[in-house]
């Protein structure tokens, strides 16, 4: 296999996840010894990589530039796009276009829906075609989050017969957080997973993820205000924040008090003992830091993971999957 | 040979420009194999080099810095001059004597005209001397793209015996377009160019680079408003956009009709089948996006190209030439 | 020996200065030959740093990424705090401890005093410490400054039988300026050290400062205004700024004629012959640029000090030191 482009997290079906993850482990592996890291720094580096981060995350910025150098590849950034020639007047079509002479891979991020299936396209109608990477795409898509997320499931349940049949509690803004979304929906590629969605009436998931969820085969859901009996039942907690920064399309949302929904450290004696708590990150008051000390919390290698998937990812996309 | 400095397209001679080309093409040719991308990254890779660009180009600056990742350079940057220390009261001079005792290269863009010839200077009275690179100064010079522009011209002719004879046929706002000087000036070391320049009466070349062409042995030009009867003759087009950035100086321009002077989807039938089109870009509506999927439509090699040269430089610069 | 963190110059005693001023000057001896300085460079090619500069600072941040750089490290970097998932609403200590998942060394600069011990002590707490090294943090500390200037100071008399027993003369802004205070301390450790402290009454030594000099046991010291007597007087003379970009807190200041204690031209017949003139930088009129010229200027070679000191620091946290 080898993905021409990552673009939305519906391209993947199980063995391409299966494929990924396995991936993921091996390179975290090398990890372990120098060798190993002189290994992957050996694959990519003679090839170039450009960062295009035309809306701000600092976390996916630096765990794509840390995959990138994992990898030995050089990398390129903007970050800031009034550096851009896009002051010039130009097009985001024909920056890109102009990138990929220089680049032999481009990860980017925009506010924009629908964006990087664009410049993919246009790309691939070129001599000079290089993988896309979409690191988030406004409220739209950021695949590798749901990759990540799904990865670290996986990895949590490897001592207990693995995702099949567990039951995965999400809590939070589900009605605006788009890796609800997307893990959600990668979730049904599993047999048996029971998602409960738990969150104020106001914030309930989307219609058309309800309706796409109704009609997957190996998934059960339930939606609930019950908190303290979600927390009680899950194998896996998934908390989000709170999307405020799109409150101002409807002040009414700022008004709702979500405190109940928060995870505290008293919650903890009630979740299962192997229970995993995950959490996208930045956090806010939603889930306490006194937390981070409980075994349960997996959000920190969360996070790691994102670098380990991220790897993987671009490893498949430039070839060098095969050889690791 | 090898250069001091690369601080103006007037420093260079014919044989240094046919160093440069052959240079460009040998690196061109290891871009093939992933032996030859090692060869070159083994070349450089115990030498670091500083983009320091106070005025904004992402064009340049990612070509610039991929220059240096294939010859496996290490680069820091300074984008956004308001990180500096500049706001501290340090002058430029002492900022960049500062840069050149951590660095082994500076590439540097700014707005003022003449100062990569200062801080040369400058340098060069010291015992930390280190090559300057002029990636553009303001209204000025940017020798970098004149030579660009003259290497595509000559690949382009490879097998129509070379450039020496050609037509090449400029148009739009040759009055403030620095490439559009640079270039036609080191078409004077070739025999026997005809420039034809065409354009709205407003953006003529200026009266010193016409006495200096008239002056020159081997090139003859035409002016004129006629875009049909120029494209048509032509054997390479240079289209440049209107430099609309400094019509704050001269509101009057902004009056001006230029569309008689975009080149059309329409105008293809008119060129000859070996024409070649250029622009140095970015580009606007002068010319029509339909066109890039014409054969003849040479602008995205044009950018390319301009990572090549720029590694050709570096070599140069860096005293790796020889090894090439 | 080998830190775990680099966060303040009172963390350092004689043996560890002597050890960080050797490996110093051996990596400083590779860097005269390719085969050198490749050897460095395959020391920590598997290895990650951050640069995260919430407090801009070019040249420390030039000179520490170029010390990653040459023992061959790849570098992130955030220099714009806004480009941070701050904005999200994450705390200071969420957010470098997912940098800590990403990266191997973390390199912090700050306006917040106290800010990498608490991330140190935070880190130490985690299965995934790293090492912090502080690049300066506000008015409070800046240990690799004061490493540096001790470092040229000790270099300087290599030939005149070391630092012991010579007289320092620190002149300007000796209230604010951080570099003074910290050196003042460092150089408690050498026997027999004057330090002349020639400044404005205004600008005179902070109080605290002045108590922990006069309980140390191998040093003396005066405070001056008398400017003449006092450059004459000196071994060295340490120039320093007047820090205005704290005077909003206290206008009276900006009132204060500094011109008496500007260095110039004129005064260097009265210097003695070996005497070495340093400066932190970046400097305004308090250093005059004719002085430059004169073999005694000593800055700019400081300046390149703070390069291989900040190498020689970055080796020993990342256990390389040994092998160097």
């Amino acid at each position: 296999m080898g993905f021409a482009h990552v673009l939305n997290s519906g391209q993947f079906q199980l063995p391409d996840l299966q494929q990924l993850f396995k991936l993921s482990d091996k390179i975290r592996a090398y990890n372990d010894t120098k060798d190993g890291l002189m290994f992957l720094q050996g694959l990519l580096p003679h090839k170039r990589a450009m960062l295009f981060f035309s809306q701000p995350s600092t976390r996916t910025f630096l765990s794509f530039q840390s995959a990138c150098h994992i990898l030995g590849m050089h990398t390129s950034e903007i970050r800031d796009p009034s550096t851009s020639s896009e002051k010039k007047g130009e097009t985001i079509e024909d920056s890109l276009r102009t990138f990929s002479s220089y680049v032999d891979l481009i990860i980017m991020r925009s506010p924009t829906p629908g964006l990087c299936e664009r410049i993919a396209a246009m790309l691939d109608n070129t001599k000079s075609a290089v993988p896309i990477i979409n690191a988030g795409s406004g409220p739209d898509e950021h695949p590798t989050q749901a990759l990540l997320d799904l990865y670290t499931l996986e990895r949590s349940f490897k001592e207990q017969g693995g995702l099949a049949g567990k039951t995965i509690c999400m809590v939070g803004d589900l009605k605006r957080g788009r890796t609800v979304r997307s893990l959600s929906l990668l979730l049904t590629h599993y047999k048996d997973v029971t998602i409960i969605f738990c969150s104020p009436p106001e914030f309930k998931i989307a219609s058309d993820l309800r309706t796409r969820l109704e009609k997957a085969k190996h998934i059960s859901f339930i939606e609930t205000t019950n908190f303290q009996d979600s927390i009680a039942a899950a194998d896996a907690i998934y908390m989000t924040r709170i999307q405020d920064e799109y409150d101002a399309l409807d002040p009414s949302l700022q008004q709702i008090d979500t405190t109940k929904f928060n995870l505290t450290a008293a919650h903890l004696p009630q979740l299962k003992t192997t229970c995993k708590i995950l959490h996208p990150m930045p956090r806010r008051k939603e889930l306490d830091t006194k937390i981070d000390a409980d075994p349960r919390a997996t959000y920190w290698q969360q996070q790691r993971n994102g670098m380990w998937i991220r790897t993987a990812i671009i490893a498949n996309l430039m070839g060098v999957a095969d050889v690791i």
